[in-house]
């Protein structure tokens, strides 16, 4: 058995634990053999492999980023002229001259919907989740979330120091397009005021009114966490934006922060390394007893699998309904 | 509606955001009225406590230790002297007195015990888990321990230069007297090549073996994590005792460490906070609905309750089919 | 003797351990009464000061921000309009009224020379430096530079995980309007490849040759470590700026960082830590021995004093032929 | 021009990043060849060398340990049997053999004498001292040392949350055998109430009082540092006598916690990480001057070098004069 190993899309810590205990497992307890895909997708279009052992995965279970590198390539994307490239066919034929049994893609979204297409060409595929916003669809949680709600948590600890001191509202923007939970749970670990989620609308005028009302309990200063996909207004960013209009509103003086790509960094905290090593796990069990075109995943305390078509395409968003917006709200938290 | 709230039993990362969890939710949202009790039981004996309003609330998310002091008091303890006072109906007196109309005990084992038998008595009781060690029985998770596990795993990070610079085995004991949880959580995120843990019996000469197999494939150095519950002889100490087993038996120089108190103190991890706050808010909310005689618990991604006479006596041990171990196995690891 | 303390400027790790230091000293040792002055000079116009005791300094050391809270209040502005009230008269007023023998007043380079000012009108002045941007004439090195110096490295850190991934050029800006302290001393421990001052003109095509440079020798990814302060274009921020330059002089994909705030918050390190405690030491024992219009420095190894009109409207800046530049420059890297 | 570099005794956080000060100094700037010589000086009895490029530097600026790996080999130790091999002749032939132009040693005290001795004997020699002790003699810091006290910081502030919230005495145990310079910055540092370092004699019947006093002051739990080698009865360790000796003494509940090698693993602070660019690039200066016999130091603000045989058979010890010893005691911190 011969398996190629891919991770493609953002970087992201823990990615390296997985690909250790993928290998690990395949090397030492099935007796696999192993190939590094470099770049992601791309390395399946260029040949661009190395065989890994055992020497090769040492020191990845802490580290930062992908060794095998990562790429934002699509093969299967649709090409308006007929005279490009046939990329699917190129990685099939590719992937056979190679010899590769069996195809193990690490990644977000993105990844998930191409390994999901090269399932269905036939080539034995098996996934795994990959991603700091937390918002692949089929699994309770990804590794990379748990680590970037640690790096912005401390972030925003470290704001009270000058909110309070300056008596100032000190907005901080985190990462989330479309999904809002590094916000929520780095907002509600960090003690935000107000949190802004790309899931539930805002009224700005409620977003005053929490700050003026800290103002009369005794609390001149407020932190307030926002998602950089929420809407905004004339193309501004979510932070600039929220800032402006709350010292409109409050008067208020009033900072903004983009925490930006050092959300996505660094070693992989230890709630990450143990998920990524069992997802790694299971990814090369799923291999061994044949579940082919199925993406690891979390449920519950339980790591299993679902199928690749069943996440294709979709997107996990936080509900309203959430536990910590529910508790939240009651502890008289604002999430709009 | 006046609620009281204590915390006994050993300090853990996690019982202040509790606290304010459970405050706030009650003070904002439900209107209760809300004391702190010090020291544990203690302070019931002793008619020691004091209102809490937000202000007391301030600055107790990410603050280690507990604001309301603990003891390990026992009241329900049997006491052999028929002169000794009636702590139970003491303390009896003094809730009703107080005008108490709900008890919120924080604490970890000892505590549930106590807690389940002041609600035998008619109290109403609601309590909140809390332990460092993960062993409280109905639960799937303790806030502190992700905390704990956190600092051991840095620990074990930071031996790794060490070991390797020096061509030396490690042995580091982390802490769990019945239960291994911190041992193979922080044991497996660390890269221990050897955990060892109070459930699982452990054969000398597997772990020598474990640790020439690795110089045989060019890593002189081993890390070698134990609890410190696991079985010795001559009463030596876990680290102490694995330490000189280990160098009898491979000729390699061994040191230890033993991490201490450091796993039990500062802040709660950001995992540990939300968990916290989840559970304090939980807390109320079971007051407000009027469930007594109930521990909150963790069950999956949902946090709801069980009863406390089920939870009290019991332990929660890790099992030998742990996916962690399982996976661990697979990639080389000895458990024993 | 009766002693007023303020903090003034932006906020910094290590003003809370200063003003513990000032205390416990003056009250352990000396036998002095001490009152904290609210919101920087501000409070000398609003008479806003409480007495500090023991009890105050508690928890203090390792506390980020100031607990006396600051503004940028400048006293001694000239104003335009005769009408306006006569600031420095009313400070001098209130400052006799309170019966304070000694304003000690810790800040940056508007606070050394408001402080110059107020000792030149007879008040009993002594100052303490406190800057993360190290750029207070007269002190070696100022408290909240070495913790803003860990934050900054611990960013570029992680951003090496996205570089190495992704085959990207990261821009990251640190603070530092005037003098680049902070990107010098975290661009040389974090790693950096290109590190960009204010003191320092530069080229973009040297900037891009190393990095072309870097990709031959088989790394085809950079660090970019720039003051926020250093010449723009446009109007553009250094980051921004830099980055596209990069972009368009390179072709490499190139992303930008803005650090922000999060460099000034949280617990100093331990090195700030034990300089404001010894800075603030000596503020206490130059009031006690009589030596007033001075501002505590660290000289080498030893801490002593500066005539506060020696220090007042200077800058300390960066020496191009500053050790780490001369030997980061042996070493390739590039600093414009 | 061919130069060979050994790390030699404990490992210490820096060692790495010195490695590569010296040898990106050599290769880029001097155009010299490096070698690196395995395991401290028993390398140079097994011809035990690999040549470095400037690959095998890429990621050791903030690795920790000694990619060269270390010994306590100690070639000019007397030895009592005449038939024993002359391990001073076999070094020098080899370094002869090997065409070794000079030999840079980085290590503590021990290696500091090893390298005079081999000076002595016309061998070209630079060294760079290297110790988490600080006890070198004739630099005013070494990298190791910044690192050390921050890690032992860190685990005095998670004490604290144990200390208050179970009213406790908690006494904890850092390195240092001969000198109290980690007790000493990590105590002041970490807001320890008594500081007990080898250079002073204590009394514990004032570290009682100390205790005694702050119960007084409704501070009912007390932080005790003390050095590994401070004078204990019975052979008993340090923390364990003491925490006997305090609950003795006091009555108070005590516990006690001997950090160990932790403080000597993992990353160097960003201070270590610019001291031991600064002290490699400068040794390798000393080289292209010719300037042998000689150790790198840092005086003042100034990295600079003294005389190996200076240097060789002396330690720095901690002065009862030290400022922060001085300020400690007017606060009302206990020095014995």
């Amino acid at each position: 058995m011969k398996i190629g190993i891919l991770t493609s899309g953002g970087d992201c810590p823990g990615i390296n634990a997985t690909i250790r205990g993928v290998c690990k497992t395949a090397i030492n307890h099935y007796g696999m053999e192993v190939y590094g895909i470099h770049s992601g997708f791309r390395g399946l279009l260029d040949n661009d492999i190395e065989p890994l052992t055992e020497k090769s995965l040492s020191g990845l279970l802490n580290l930062g980023g992908t060794i095998l590198g990562t790429s934002r390539e699509k093969p299967f994307k649709k090409r308006l002229s007929a005279a490009s490239e046939d990329k699917p066919a190129l990685m099939l034929k590719n992937i056979h001259n190679l010899g590769l049994d069996c195809i193990v893609c690490i990644g977000g979204n993105g990844t998930q919907k191409t390994a999901a297409k090269l399932a269905q060409t036939g080539v034995n595929v098996v996934s795994v989740p990959k991603t700091i916003d937390n918002d692949v669809w089929g699994t309770d949680v990804s590794f990379g979330f748990d680590s970037a709600v640690t790096i912005a948590t401390d972030a925003i600890d470290r704001l009270h120091s000058t909110a309070s001191s300056h008596q100032r509202v000190m907005v901080i923007e985190v990462m989330g397009h479309k999904a809002g939970w590094i916000a929520l749970y780095s907002g509600m670990a960090g003690g935000g005021d107000v949190i802004l989620i790309p899931e539930l609308p805002y009224d700005i005028h409620n977003i005053g009114n929490t700050i003026i009302e800290r103002l009369k309990k005794g609390k001149p200063y407020s932190i307030v966490v926002v998602a950089e996909g929420i809407q905004t207004m004339d193309g501004k960013k979510a932070a600039e934006y929220i800032a402006q209009e709350i010292e409109y509103e409050t008067g208020f003086e009033t900072r903004e922060t983009v925490l930006g790509y050092i959300q996505r960094g660094g070693s992989p905290t230890p709630y990450d390394r143990n998920l990524a090593t069992r997802m790694g796990g299971h990814a090369t069990e799923l291999i061994a007893t044949g579940q082919f075109g199925r993406m690891v995943s979390l449920q519950g305390a339980e790591v299993g699998s679902v199928s690749l078509n069943e996440v294709a395409g979709k997107l996990k968003l936080v509900n309203e309904n959430h536990d910590l917006i529910v508790q939240g709200k009651r502890m008289g938290i604002c999430f709009g």
